[in-house]
């Protein structure tokens, strides 16, 4: 392998983030458990959510004025303004919660700082992300983040022009098989799957990936082993 | 002068977008109208935005929560549920607008390509942006879109980094004299402000600018003269 360049996923690669999406849309569906089961407001929140993508793109403002979406919808706009304010208020909450660094991460960091370029390549809100840069304390291990608009074939080759490399020369990292290993291999680079134990639906896949560049591990540990 | 690379900023400097958001607001005062005056709406909706930019950062989701959030203070919280759905959609209609490109501005992109590394560098979210230069049918001539969480001396500055040059290689077109102009003087950078005859009034600032890596111009052809 001749890797110049190791993209690590942001969110549930480097630090704890599906939980607290998943907190929130369990508060979510206590709000709006009178209306129906549990199980029928999280589809819905999901269908909106999925159907708002191409407009809204990734993040937790979008997921705000999802619910609050969903929320009307749900309830035949029946809710309270209250519910509409509570919802802002769990989404803001979102957005303050403190970071928390997967076990390994920085281990992994260190070692690898100074013989490759290390970039984080995620998707959602630049702020949120610079954010949880900040409060994670690794900031300092990165050249820079790339902000991804849709982790796909097209946005991969985009970020390997503007990181001046080949596609071979690309290693990335991360949690999710949809965003961060097949269109990573589509393109000719080198993938890493580190999974996390919960998967928002949307990322989901159920394929089996069988590829010479890519790698399935337990722990972002053993990502020194493969280099 | 020794220019390597042109960063133009996006809204109302390549294309038009205050009014968009200026007819939002519009229609935001109007169906407010029943509990304050224009004026008193307006600065309130300024108030809440400005207060959520640090958490929202800019752009069109942050502007609908705020507009939502605005509504809720202003009505005190009577505001019915249709209401929000009205925000919900007025901001949505801003995420589809056409593009509707500025005088002269292809023609000084045209003159420029091949000379310069040219680039957008620009505030909000990047899916809006990147839709917007879709549309616009420019993107062939810019090396890529940089989105700054904040354009503030430390953004220039990791800008700079990243696109490795040096402070007096970089010259920034833009409308904003806060956001496009003062910060890129500070760091060494060029500046050209091209007005816009409209400015969100988070942008204002009285100062007058003397420097000689300052140019101010009435049209954006203009920056050919100065090249």
């Amino acid at each position: 392998m001749d890797i110049k360049v190791i993209a690590f996923d942001a969110d549930d690669t480097l630090w704890v983030n599906e939980p607290y999406f998943r907190r929130t849309e369990e508060a979510f569906c206590e709000l709006m458990g009178g209306y129906l089961s549990q199980h029928d407001i999280e589809r819905e929140l999901l269908k909106i959510e999925i159907g708002n993508l191409p407009l809204y793109g990734y993040g937790v403002k979008g997921f705000i004025l999802s619910m609050i979406e969903a929320a009307m919808t749900i309830s035949d706009k029946t809710i309270s303004i209250d519910i509409v304010e509570r919802i802002i208020n769990l989404g803001k909450a979102v957005l303050d919660e403190p970071i928390e660094l997967l076990d390994g991460v920085e281990e992994v960091l260190t070692a690898l700082k100074g013989k490759y370029r290390l970039v984080v390549a995620t998707k959602g809100d630049l702020l949120d992300q610079e954010r949880k840069l900040r409060k994670s304390g690794l900031g300092h291990y990165f050249h820079h983040i790339e902000i991804m608009s849709e982790k796909d074939d097209a946005n991969y080759l985009k970020l390997l022009r503007h990181l001046d490399i080949q596609p071979q020369e690309l290693l990335m990292v991360g949690n999710s098989l949809k965003s961060d290993v097949l269109p990573v291999l589509n393109i000719g680079g080198h993938a890493v799957h580190v999974p996390y134990h919960i998967t928002w639906a949307h990322e989901q896949i159920d394929n089996t990936i069988e590829n010479d560049r890519f790698r399935s591990v337990e722990n972002i540990k053993q990502v020194l082993e493969i280099l």
